[in-house]
């Protein structure tokens, strides 16, 4: 007897991976390097040198058993030393080993800040537009996601319809800044304005609202700007980091959840990730992983690459008409279609061997995405077809 | 609000861990070299050295995305045909690609395996003497662990309590063989009679009981012996597969689910693990350390050392009049303990240095495992130890 719930699932086909499977086979027919393949959010630029470089020479110099032996549950003792010092020199919060678990990457923190802090029915909101692996991630612990809709001038939060939503029965709230789709950074005021409504409604509901902030982005930021840090806006902020994008590393699967030492139950939290670990089966991530991140913590990836491929299409789209929030960060574009339905919009870009992906599955309809996450020359290979497409099908339109 | 039962959960301590920080801070005092420190399963034999070089020369040759890039969800795809090859070559059982999901570790592939055969509530027999973290494991996906009491003769099967045991809330058995506390390596005739059972019993009962097969010490077998192969005696058998002792990689978290080609909705089990996967959040096991055990599948550690150590301790142990089932493989073993209460004999044996784990953890109290995965030498050093710590202790008794 197979678990119906998850057979049910196999039906669900993910919009983004169909459209990714277009561009590959598309690809096929006319080589992949003509097909301007804006669905997938996988890191273009490689892993920085150094990575590779602490790989080899720990794999060269250390002990096997030392380098590949099991990591004690919450992470391997320094490498939580390491990031927590990390994170207090950037942030100021004084965050200290106890406050570090590590994880597989941001679904594997993730998986483990939402058994924190809800038990089955339990209510967790998040705002569109928004990451669609929320659901499932959310909706297979036995909680449920409820989905704010967008501020859709400025894609910061829409706090009129937060706060109808914001009802006893929400037990944490969800926030990606960077954020994927958008693209958008939110800015101080809208965390300051986000933290006051936590802290207020917490007082009233006589129960903790906690905040998961999902940060996957955080080092990807255009503009010589900083990512805003959602944790000094809100103590009771559960941090959840993925190293994924920022070092191109999404197959290693590596990241942390960072709670918050002022946060409500800190001491408990880690060691709670601990027991939810046993029942998740994740255990640690990899050792030899875990070792080398933490003697590259402060590097990045040449992320440049993203901000240069930002301007060319932000300066393209707009000129062409399409209304649009200019990325502060992430590798994420999400203009408005330019007709209502962008699915239809978006089937008629692949004509033009365009693949982009339409808003709806991000909780945004009307938009769609672009990642750039690919090698610049393409974009710029793409503008002309992108003219094309706009001139030939909505060219005397409005 | 914290989630309670993860909190609860905080105040059980696990026997083994807390005779291993036993052993550690007795080690500060004396040095570890004398404290003859039984407790832990951690391979003591290093990683293969073609290991360390696929690694190295994968990080100097490779192109870092393609290395360190996403790997589909159920694993990448040249892995999974060759673990599919491999497995094939090995048992004839024609797996192939699609019933293959690398997992990470046994802990990932067993919470895989249990979300896809049993719902909340359903049961999961499992025989004493058993490893203790399968009662987290099964709890906390909601399903209940029942532990079928040990055959404290030969530790095989205690078939008439098993058959008492398996009603029809039963949705799946769990077995480890070699096992984990016992070394003992179930028969050919033991597999055989199981399988028989289990189809009549879901002929009976009108569904499917699956045999979940947890095989982490399937290459660690002595006397030249092989572990009789449990896919082989019942189809509806899913097997989850560690690489941590057979390569000694225990922190790299890496194994794979393997579902009997033959099994009742084979075409189903593996995509449902990867939705199981959005769930658990682990996405799949390091994309790197995946490529480098699909290079050394055929190969493990020197696991001689565990051969010679288990002649050495049964025969000091028999010598001394201890009750003892020969381990057929793995690197325990599990003496009767010299007097009833075997937390007691324990107690005692830290007087020697000696730390013994007792069997009541195991689900077989009167008894206690021997972890022998150390250095040859130190078991050589422990058995005067050992022998000056029964003649003290029981001398003239019985």
């Amino acid at each position: 007897m197979l678990v119906q719930k998850y057979k049910d699932m196999l039906s669900g086909k993910s919009v983004i991976r169909q459209l990714s499977e277009f561009a590959a086979q598309r690809g096929q027919e006319i080589g992949y390097e003509n097909v301007f393949d804006y669905s997938l959010g996988n890191p273009s630029v490689p892993a920085p040198e150094e990575f590779t470089e602490v790989m080899i020479r720990m794999l060269k110099e250390r002990e096997p058993r030392e380098l590949h032996g099991y990591s004690p549950n919450p992470g391997i003792a320094h490498v939580r030393d390491a990031v927590a010092a990390s994170l207090e020199k950037r942030f100021g919060i004084p965050y200290r080993r106890e406050h570090i678990f590590m994880a597989s990457g941001a679904a594997g923190a993730l998986a483990h800040a939402f058994r924190l802090v809800t038990e089955p029915g339990d209510e967790i909101l998040t705002f569109a537009p928004f990451f669609p692996e929320y659901h499932p991630y959310v909706d297979l612990t036995g909680a449920v996601l409820k989905v704010v809709p967008p501020d859709c001038e400025a894609f910061q939060i829409n706090f009129n319809r937060f706060e109808e939503m914001l009802t006893p029965k929400v037990m944490a709230v969800l926030v990606n800044t960077p954020n994927n789709p958008s693209g958008v950074v939110y800015s101080e005021e809208t965390l300051q304005r986000l933290g006051e409504i936590l802290r207020e409604k917490s007082a009233e509901y006589g129960h903790t609202i906690y905040l998961i902030s999902d940060e996957p982005y955080r080092e990807i930021v255009f503009d010589g700007a900083e990512a805003p840090c959602v944790s000094r806006f809100y103590n009771n902020t559960i941090m959840c980091y993925s190293f994924s994008k920022s070092l191109s590393l999404p197959g290693e699967r590596i990241g942390y959840v960072a709670v918050h030492p002022e946060c409500d139950g800190a001491e408990y939290m880690v060691p709670m990730c601990v027991q939810i670990s046993r029942g998740t089966g994740h255990n640690c991530p990899p050792s030899i992983i875990q070792l080398a991140v933490a003697q590259v913590l402060d590097l990045t990836s040449d992320t440049s690459v993203y901000e240069t491929n930002r301007s060319l299409l932000y300066n393209e789209l707009t000129d062409l008409g399409f209304t649009c929030v200019k990325p502060g960060g992430t590798f994420y574009i999400f203009p408005r279609a330019l007709e209502e339905d962008a699915n239809v919009f978006c089937k008629k870009a692949l004509k033009y061997d365009l693949v982009l992906v339409p808003g709806d599955t991000f909780g945004a309809p009307g938009f769609f995405r672009m990642a750039y996450c690919i090698d610049t020359e393409k974009v710029e290979r793409s503008l002309p077809a992108l003219r094309r497409f706009v001139e030939e099908e909505y060219k005397g339109r409005d």
